[in-house]
């Protein structure tokens, strides 16, 4: 179903520059388009593709409408406008309203008519399911969930109890949510479990990626924020709360009671040690360790980057002589003297 | 069902200071309890909420009775009384025992007539379920495995085969027990896949956290110790053995054939080389790499705390000049002398 | 089964030394290996078990036969001889062709009638299953999903769509394939989510670990070449290409658009930003974050080995004063001059 490039303008809000009959038929990056393609130039690393691209037009900001050798869609934020006529040309599946037969539902369960439970679904007690969303197959839900409307939960997702979880929710497979957080008294006998009575409350447009984990808070809520974005396989403990519109990219790991403010970024594997808060606005790097809050916004590192092995040998002894450095300045600097 | 506060006293061995008719229904924190509620003093950062608590009843150390405004319940480990009362007060939901319709069992698995076997259950041949044991929805189990008795499977967790569980686990939804270890042979042509053909061997009152995965030994068994304690997104290569009452935070990663002693403990993120031995009593903080056997009890750490950025390029750059450093100190000392 | 070491030598190409009718029953490690066991020599460190060892016979390199004190079989990889020998003495259970009755099959979904389709399993839209490939109890394979023959699909995979992947792959448990890339497009009002309309297309030979996960591509498909081998909890983000025969242990991260050369090997829990190209041939040691792209094949390391946290808080100390210390060597060397 191609489209006029005039109309996907008067849609997504862009100025036209050049051929409003052009017909746009698909999305690629600039180097891969075609000639019934709409491509994005997104940042200045891809800007030399820009000249010889075989798209049909192009998403640009103003001051590079010049060097587009296309027909243009100008916009302020060409990546956050390509997103969104990607999402209009390649909407998701349509839901089909429905319960599968193989589908178990508790008797106290409440489902939209509207939604979609898909086969080898399970709903626990009082858990509701909101309008229009969809349950792919293998997805166990359990007791006292509340599931919002326009989601899509992904294959064999686990909800496992007290989870409020808000509209538009993406679930990638394998997430688990309401899982118990990891709570442990020591006794000369070994470990006794502390019971996790939280829940969890997930805000409305979260999106939580491939086999990533939130706990359930130990006596209070566990909470996401509304907007936050988590990538596949990290780890959010009890009583942790995430504020709105945080990115957080693969492998990140956030200890117990740790509180992270709005907008903030964690690049991938970092890790915050328990009870700390971070402010809002604050940038992590990758497999960077956070051991105090943070009360500055700004940019936070902690990884050394990769050398050959044996430079990095050599870091390493020269790291451990560092005491046995400083003494002799200070001897050098007592001879001076 | 609320409970005088005496009874508690006299069930969990603590000594009653104050009105022994107190009516407790509930458990909090020290700072959102209600007068219905018992909470508990466990550590010196929560003393100043003690003062103006306004629950029912504090479980606190006998040193700290004497602060506390409310009625208490004395005890030299709070915070361990705490989890005890608590789960007696928020017991686990009670099993039904008996095989859902939609389970499939392998004609010769053995499921005790007191185990629930939940929608959409598979159970192996020869596989074995005990008394009491709960398993939840989706949960896969495969030939040959031995499941003890009073233990709770939660949803979505594969136990692959050959895999022994003791009495009392947990098992967090999508925990992978029994995976192939990592066993690849290099040859010209490629890798060349080295069959697990051990199990896995877990103890009793272990609990793993969701996500996490635990492989079969390659040859002899993957051992887990009584009274471990795995938090999520945990990876135990083929061979480890973890000690009893061992504990391990989110994320941390076992390489083939480590063995690790009693009473460890892992914080986050951290991860143990190949084939080492780590002895009894150790304690990894988060991010920690353990390249060597450990032989002393005590805290080891490796993982530098983050910087604001500007300053943490400063200190990698006269990291890698620390050679030059060197040079310019032996050079002053050469001409001291 | 016994079978003559005679006739394993003629199958398995080695030089027999010793008595071709010693019968081997098992496989078996050095220290542990009974009167009917073949065992094997892999490396230095296990070379003075050779002489005590009970096994009826040992794989060695031609070197090493004449410190065998049992009947042996000479071949040049010992490693990847005992593997084959082991593969071929404890084959992987035979598949059962057929579909299970509670198997939700769409009705385009075309399966290979050698194919075994077990319980609780769905399949969608378009997708094909090659011959003698074994699909496990709760794996959801979504639409336009392209599996191969002679595969094995663990329990509760998730293969989401837009997936292809070659034959004799194993997948095990928890593995997801074709969740969307973590793609988000910043605006004053939040992240848009960017559409992943990749696939993922993965090479012959690839075998996946326990609860990993492969992104779909963004706008190109997320590649994973042949004998490419991903232990557990590994993430591969969209638009990552892996060249073959590439080894990546436990919980390794590769962030969005990276390419990693041929026959590389990654240790646990190592990380490579985003957009980074990696040359064939490259180690990096475990916890090792590479940041900039390599074009030499090599070893690369950047993390520090844990050191008793008092040492390790004294190391961070003078970390710190580097800047200091740098400035101290500057006055000495200036009033030397």
């Amino acid at each position: 179903m191609p489209i006029r490039l005039g109309e996907l303008a008067r849609q997504f809000d862009c100025k036209l520059l050049g051929d409003a009959e052009v017909q746009i038929a698909s999305v690629a990056s600039l180097g891969s388009a075609g000639p019934d393609a709409l491509s994005f130039l997104s940042g200045a690393a891809f800007k030399q593709q820009l000249a010889t691209t075989r798209a049909a037009a192009v998403i640009v900001r103003a001051a590079d409408a010049k060097d587009c050798p296309t027909a243009s869609l100008v916009h302020e934020n060409p990546y956050a406008c390509y997103a969104r006529i990607a999402d209009f040309l390649y909407p998701p599946p349509a839901i089909e309203p429905g319960i599968h037969r193989s589908a178990e539902l508790a008797a106290s369960a409440r489902i939209s008519p509207s939604a979609q439970i898909s086969a080898h679904v399970c709903i626990g007690e009082r858990s509701i399911i909101g309008d229009h969303t969809y349950i792919a197959p293998g997805c166990i839900i359990g007791d006292d969930c509340r599931i919002g409307s326009n989601g899509r939960m992904l294959a064999n997702v686990t909800v496992v109890s007290r989870v409020t979880i808000g509209n538009r929710f993406i679930l990638h497979p394998g997430v688990v949510i309401g899982s118990d957080g990891f709570g442990n008294a020591m006794t000369p006998q070994g470990w006794v479990k502390v019971p996790q009575l939280g829940g969890v409350r997930v805000g409305d447009d979260v999106e939580v990626g491939a086999n990533s984990a939130i706990d359930l808070g130990a006596l209070e809520d566990t909470v996401i924020g509304d907007g936050v974005r988590i990538d596949n396989l990290v780890h959010v403990a009890h009583n942790v709360k995430i504020g709105a519109h945080t990115a957080i990219a693969g492998q990140c790991g956030f200890s117990g009671s740790v509180t992270i403010g709005q907008r903030c970024m964690f690049g991938g594997q970092s890790g915050v040690a328990g009870h700390l808060t971070i402010c809002d606005d604050v940038i992590v790097n990758g497999k960077g360790l956070i051991t105090k809050s943070i009360t500055q916004p700004g940019v936070y590192s902690s990884a050394f980057p990769s050398e050959p092995v044996n430079e990095w040998n050599r870091i390493v002894a020269r790291i451990r002589r560092l005491g046995n450095l400083i003494e002799r300045i200070s001897k050098l600097e007592k001879r001076e003297s």
